[in-house]
């Protein structure tokens, strides 16, 4: 290995990981290796794959290491399979590779609560922390000194080579793909599965992006049949919303707290640079889900009534109730209970919310980023958008479905001692007596 | 359900939790639907089932929150199995199934290290939570105040009726047969796998014990074999005992430092009980792994330089490297070793340690807890040993097998400046010039 | 069991028979018992249950002996799971077993084109079997002499009770739940797999039919799309069809030498009745694949060529070659081929068809038998059709999609000598050099 | 593809078989695609892999078609990786492949059996249609002249080269890995899995065999005790043995009889060259499951009150019951219900009858064909033999466990009327009421 450029050294041995997903991933390049060893990497054990899916579903527990792996595992067999095309350059293997492994580097704990009320946005920490001081930036400039900017702009959707992008950021890419598949096997659920195997033998390198043969039509059917399950049967959850919603009450009732210059026994000390609006590299990536854990847990023993409250809740899973909410038609309920609240004094800021998932199963026409259509290459070569050839892609194309819900916290709605509030109150939520909280 | 006792008060309906391992955890008994609630039980989803098993199948994320259901749902099945049998007693289902639910309520944060350290027992805290000021004790006496105390002798195996103990603790219980076929699914090795399906049809109940009838030998036979093999590919994998021995190593460490009066910049509050020995369970329950991950993550910026290496190594996997040993014939080696690292100025207090695991497949002799023999139930009604009726068994029956290993700091030594004494330590170590570190 | 009526009598333990798809199946009652050992029901493991699809999906060699135990586990475990609700009449339970495991019994060898080429209706042979002097009628008459009549009503659907004929006949019944898992299973594709046991659970009986409580719309919708992808991408596979295309050339062309007086070397002796339009119950079940197999590879050395060819050809997997074909625009196409191919001397009766598949996702008009609409059950109560609650199905509800293919022997086209004429049929083909003829 | 050697020619795509044990089947080479489309090779698919074991398994339907492509597949793995190694020679490609496809090539139907009674050894016929004048041979010396005799080689294991053979005959070779999973998926049991993946990747080729480096010893481990298990388990259910007894006795009496000058109402034709003891290879090819089928069901009505009465057991599966039997202790039982039998009327010959399977697990000392022992490969490179490594394995080395049964027709001894001599019969049989027919 003496004289091998770094860029082209290999293991004296492929090394595998078992994987539940793809039975192994197989590493046999040293950039790939000495990746997955930066701490930076490392970090991405300690942040769940699926925030607090697991209030849901149990099983749901991996992290986001476990999908990176994944999505590197899946370019590599892209990859293998593309080899003998002249539609693949191979000099972008390694980009290719590096990209897939460190495409989610930037994610917060519980990233979307977290970007949201904190106006961060984890791509650009994913490019920072590539480009920045770190291990892995260190690793990267091995290869070569533009070899992270290379890395960072096929993540950013920017760089030349569409293909390469398109392999990790596209309607059918291997993050999708693996995520799908991943999340189905952790969470035991029977949707998410599509056979991934088959539909990597069908794909072609073209020089815009990756295209499908005709004969793999199906599986990519079943394949956005999986995709449209999983957002409605697992990620969009209304359980797991109730959790989301309580997270992100927590970090801005902290954030309220500092700017209003609380007491806290327990400093939230690794989120100040977040609540002074100059969060470095550095400290950003002293966060993870442990941290936001150990704060939580001890603020549930601070003095202000609304925080612990609201840790007690997510530490202990008492999670808001939740009726069916209709934004056009219903917003005089919303304002009337937040009315009766006031009056209950109940803070409605952090008791009262709505909810909103929306989803398009597959889109041909909004060709924004993420949503390059799939086109199917016929067997005279012709390239074809997926929902002219298929009568199922087709019936759904397009057809946005979308669900609010509106969260409440039912004990406190019990505890209210003016009965004919309370009465009122319960009206509004049309609450029966019993709700199945968990599926 | 007004006038009903809690103790035979249902849900309106069956409440399923999606379970990879066991397609659906059923759940109609208020009593276990309110124990899952309670925050001490919840506490297990912030306690890995696997420790630091993480470090080598990157998959094994799974919490005992995720176990603990999965033993309750296979007690639900056998009693479910038994209801026709004269053997079983219909009174002690309520029973069986808390303690199934309860019985790993006490474990700390990456268990086995912690409690070696700190001399805890977690057997011991279950039983405290069960009986103490908690939760879980208010929803247990809700059914009857004897109740706690029943639910924990069960758990600590003094329970008067010896069936109920050994569906929950024997060689062949619901415990070790969720955790099998669950650290299986979640690593995603092969092994692990057997017809639990079929052992719960064939089990019987008896007065002292649950038996298992003649023609499931072979499913028995099987299960047995996984455990071998679960024991030895994933329990004692020599890089996860790595991490297992950094991890005590930061303990006894801090520990150390604690009693030397070291400044720290992050005090070890939440660890102070342990330090000083008076660990209520107040203290004990605030305990997991965030809260420990936390003290870790910011221990690396320790001015210790022992904490924050060892602190760095953890959360960054940077595990000691290993060789065999045999603490027979080469003590030795280790004196030598011991004496070169003090010259080299590395602490083989922390840095040099040997670690030993050992297992017995199957033992019929060594009656003692856990260890009640498994019975096969001829068609005549007779009782026979396993080992008397299996060849496969009989075989393996009381063969130990051992391993012993040698861990090391690699980079340590490798940084030594003095090149005689380097050499001299790594030819100790046969070192090779490179080493399979993850499997 | 002396005084017990044989309708209530119980073997002394449940017998499993171990089931690939259902793990087990569970039989307990004696006539089940019985009824599995008569020779009608054994003859089942004569016939596959997927005809031809073996020439494509080696895999798929499983007997519908095999389907008609996992349609009895289904609706054994439908019924079990309906025992609590008022909805579901106990006394029904043994009927509803019985036409499940039976509902299969009138299958001949290679149904499709049997049936095709005979005018036979398996489930007219089905209703005879069970009525008439047969093992299976004997069982069936042992529990109650009305009892045969009623099992055979249902399996026809003119049962009165129209809930146990949806059991077993309707859009979402245990015939078509077990096929599309089976068939799946054995041909190992990834599609056809839909979550059984949860759509089982949400399952509640109402007088006219099976209806499913809303919170399982999306294991339906999710069965739905699997039963399309089954249909497509195995049932209707163009390569299985040219198998079935031959096998009805062969029934054909056989039945027509028997008409012409032709001298057969092995005699028809079996399908003699069939001939003749006077096909009683025993000589229809001395027809199983193992007879025709065995005529068809004697026939092979017939000195009559289309017959020895064509018999040839299905027992060698020499099969059809095939285009796409549109009947609307291309008739004049296939009127020149039948032309040229009386040119050539070929018989274009036997060597050139047109095949069609046709098929409807899920239909909510056309409420013709087996077309009874899904129903949910709002938490309400309320019964909603399936397409008015789920965007997927709407979007394909009453989608049409067809499929048309023309089938032509490249071996003989290829051995015409006149060069121009083989030319002139070639490029009416669009032959190109190869064809995938197995995927 | 014009200048291009035979053996060297490739299809223009890779044609994938969809399998459901290694999920796709690749062919690429046109020597497999053609020997696949051989009239010999399609033959398997009328000869069922584990001939009477569905009426034991009812999903064990799958023939030697299956099976055979499988060995195929596993082979083309190993060579895949062996590709890199130098132990490997790249030219006897081509030679292991065609050897691993066509190993069962001269299986008759219900192999065991038919072998025994007609002296037939189905090794001699694979062969002889290797090397005659058939489809397969012609395809074979396309490739060379003595390309025929180095595939047959292989298959006899007397070729030079070592490793070859040992790919598909030893210890741990193709066709036992493709077996042993194949047959758990198609019965449905929980045994036989084991890691064929982990397996494939630490064999390493080397001169006399291929061996298995040391860190894959415990997926070997796990390999041998599936085998254990579904020999235990499924290849020795006595339930299949009682079909086996029933079939044998049936090729006996046929025998018999011809040699008799019975005149059958449907002359055994194909079997004639047989009863002569001169079958040709065009005979031999004519006989498969199919045809004895066919005989088996027509000779239901055959005047021969055995033959007609074996032949209803075997189509209708009314087998014979068993009882342990102990050759060495019971001898004069056995004499004595022989007399009591010829008392009663019924031929012991046909109706009474021991069988006998016996195993060994793994066997490092009779180093005959198929028992080359087990090489691990340690990290140094030295080869040591299994069972020195391995706790377990030396545990069962050499630990033979025997099973014998007698079978007897429990309907004819029913039916005895002669009460004294029934009564005398039953206790010798020790007759319990019910007997356990299925599992």
């Amino acid at each position: 290995m003496i004289n091998m450029e770094y860029k082209d050294k290999q293991l004296d041995e492929v090394k595998v990981f078992k994987d539940p997903v793809h039975r192994y991933v197989h590493v046999r390049d040293l950039v790939i290796w000495d990746l997955i060893a930066t701490k930076e990497f490392q970090r991405l054990r300690r942040i769940k794959q699926l925030g607090t899916t697991y209030v849901t579903f149990h099983g749901a527990e991996h992290s986001r290491f476990n999908h990176s792996l994944g999505v590197y595992e899946i370019v590599r067999r892209m990859i293998k399979n593309f080899q003998q095309d002249e539609g693949w350059h191979p000099e972008e293997r390694l980009t290719a590779l590096c990209a897939a492994l460190l495409h989610d580097l930037g994610h917060g704990p519980f990233s979307h609560s977290f970007e949201k009320v904190f106006g961060l946005d984890h791509e650009k920490f994913t490019r920072n922390i590539i480009l920045g001081d770190t291990e892995v930036n260190e690793v990267l400039k091995r290869v070569d000194k533009t070899f992270p900017e290379k890395v960072a702009s096929v993540i950013q959707k920017t760089y030349d080579d569409k293909l390469v992008v398109s392999m990790i950021s596209s309607q059918i890419d291997a993050d999708r793909m693996d995520y799908l598949l991943r999340d189905a096997y952790y969470t035991g659920v029977s949707y998410g599965h599509f056979d991934m195997e088959r539909i990597l033998r069908v794909m072609r390198p073209t020089e815009d992006q990756v295209v499908v043969k005709v004969t793999g039509m199906h599986a990519v059917e079943d394949y956005i049949m999986s995709r449209y399950q999983m957002y409605w049967q697992v990620y969009f959850h209304p359980v797991t919303r109730s959790a989301e919603v309580i997270l992100t009450k927590i970090f801005k009732r902290v954030k309220y707290l500092y700017k209003d210059g609380y007491a806290f026994q327990i400093e939230p000390t690794l989120l100040l640079p977040l609540f002074k609006g100059n969060v470095d590299i550095d400290s950003y990536l002293q966060l993870d889900e442990s941290v936001v854990n150990y704060y939580f847990q001890r603020w549930q023993y601070e003095t202000d009534p609304i925080l612990s409250d609201l840790c007690d809740r997510f530490m202990n899973r008492r999670l808001f109730k939740y009726i069916e909410y209709d934004p056009e038609r219903e917003k005089s309920k919303l304002d009337k209970l937040e009315e009766l609240f006031e009056r209950a004094n109940i803070d409605s800021t952090y008791y009262l919310t709505i909810d909103s998932s929306k989803d398009l199963p597959y889109d041909v026409y909004r060709k924004g980023k993420d949503r390059v259509p799939i086109y199917l290459q016929t067997s005279s070569g012709e390239e074809k958008e997926l929902s002219t050839h298929s009568v199922i892609v087709e019936a759904i194309t397009g057809k946005t479905r979308e669900d609010h819900k509106l969260y409440y916290p039912s004990e406190k709605i019990a505890a209210i001692e003016d009965t004919s509030l309370r009465e009122e109150i319960l009206k509004l939520l049309h609450v029966r007596s019993s709700h199945n909280m968990l599926q």
